[in-house]
């Protein structure tokens, strides 16, 4: 096997012999734009690493994983729209830089593209790849929907919460490693692990987020520290502290969260604080344990060689480490 | 066989029994929404006589039908975002109703919804209509991009405007055609003439529409009459006046097409004025003709009973007779 950083590299040379000008330029420009701009390209990347997993040349795998990242950067682009987002990885949107329209026929013309990628698998290989990427698709579409109709609601629960981000964004990341295990023809019962592997770890990896968003050293964690509490953005954090607090402290931050002081720093201040006192900072560390080690646990019981899950095994521990 | 009439009945049967609600509501009601609207339901209806045509049942033809008619109407949301339309068959459209961050994501998730359709069918058929699918979906795109370019461009050619009405309407008539042939198991030569019939009728269908814009009798004819002179719209009649026309009388019609005058009734009668007396109206009809029998001698070549393709026969005829 591969060093995780090989593996990227594989990929990103792929991608760079995939980027070419087509016509109708107005149309394809915008998609070279957007998969250009970089990004960490780990769905990818997993993708590569599963069919490597399963004992199958891991370059087989190479269209499935950029049908992924196709998908991931289409989603990315109408979630832009739809967030009037002006920056993605420091540089314009693709609404910004071309306007609304073309984003959401690029968009569109890359939710296509990334289902024309599995054309180059056989038989049931192609069937699989594409009804799995079909639910994920939709999964996706719907935890943005709950994302959307979150922001106008005072009663999420936890576990509707829980499920938003799992849609939103953990099914891709178990999707990712799925495909390379259909490509390399994996058992069914290897195949749903490593979805299962990937789907714990993408909701640790978003509660691991929510954590850092509040918690992160500024110095380190890439976005604005605080963002989410700016946005009055009902993470983990916030619904955990709001069950948690007594009822007064629970009023005070329900009031926070409905206001948007021009300085927010003194905000930010008494949210991490409740956070910190109600507990809510520490099950949501505890959370992220859970997550992480259901996935370590489902890693185990792959039917593979053991030193093939060391991999994946580094690749979650290095994830959960993360500052950024 | 059963009448035209009838297989309509049967699929908007088929359609009422798949309209459930689902949650997320703000997700798939506006779906539910835009495919109760109403519309001819034309694209469906071929899918289901291409099968029938090729000896099939044709009711196992109708996931590939409402996979169809669920594409056509997810290009309508987004295309009517991108217009900026208020209405869709006399209704609000979409993105007025709810909003464009709706129009765009519940029409990603039909996109998505096309495909998880053609699941229900086996093996090779599977594949074949994802593939067709893909690229005729692609093919919409990029005739929609294609439209959008033309309007702020001064050089349009008469071979890039038939382009652009076959990618954006006829491929799709094309493939509706096709995939009622795949279902059936038609012969590669039988699809390959199925969809080549469907992709010239449905060109003359929209030069038709064209012509019916300009010259249609304003009782019968569902749209404003003169909408597309109003608009400033290049369709082939503009653009074959422009080049039949001696040089002041061009200059008069570019003149005519870079003004918005309050009363529009001028202005038309003029540009239909010189529709006519640059030939340009005997030259569309000559080109409707010139598809519509392209279309009618492709049919003869099938290679089905005679019987059968009368209904295909009669179809192509009506439509273009029409005068709405």
């Amino acid at each position: 096997m591969l060093r995780i950083d090989q593996y990227t590299d594989v990929f990103i040379d792929y991608l760079n012999t995939k980027i070419k000008t087509r016509e109708p330029k107005n149309l394809y420009d915008p998609i070279l734009y957007i998969l250009q701009l970089g990004g960490k390209r780990l769905r990818p990347l997993l993708t590569l690493m599963a069919a490597d997993i399963f004992e199958s040349d891991y370059k087989k795998a190479l269209d499935a994983a950029l049908a992924i990242e196709v998908f991931h950067n289409f989603s990315l682009v109408h979630d832009d729209i739809m967030d009037d987002a002006p920056l993605r990885r420091g540089k314009e949107t693709v609404h910004e830089k071309w306007d609304i329209n073309t984003g959401i026929l690029s968009g569109d013309a890359m939710l296509i593209n990334a289902y024309q990628l599995f054309e180059n698998y056989d038989g049931e290989t192609f069937r699989n790849l594409a009804k799995l990427f079909s639910k994920t698709a939709i999964e996706v579409c719907e935890g943005q929907q709950y994302d959307v109709d979150f922001e106008t609601r005072d009663d999420v629960t936890l576990p509707e919460y829980l499920k938003m981000i799992e849609y939103k964004t953990a099914v891709l990341v178990g999707a990712a490693l799925k495909m390379g295990a259909v490509v390399a023809n994996a058992s069914e019962s290897n195949c749903n692990k490593i979805y299962d592997f990937g789907r714990d770890l993408g909701i640790a990896f978003q509660l691991q987020d929510d954590y850092l968003d509040a918690f992160g050293d500024p110095k380190t964690f890439g976005k604005q520290v605080g963002g989410d509490i700016i946005e009055n953005k009902k993470t983990f954090l916030y619904l955990t502290a709001l069950e948690k607090l007594d009822p007064a402290h629970s009023i005070q931050l329900s009031h926070l969260y409905s206001i948007n002081p021009q300085d927010p720093s003194g905000k930010i201040e008494t949210v991490k604080q409740l956070f910190i006192e109600s507990g809510a900072a520490e099950a949501i560390q505890n959370e992220i344990e859970l997550y992480t080690n259901k996935a370590l646990s489902t890693l185990e019981e792959l039917e593979v060689k053991g030193e093939k899950k060391q991999i994946l095994r580094e690749f979650a521990q290095a994830l959960m480490r993360r500052k950024v």
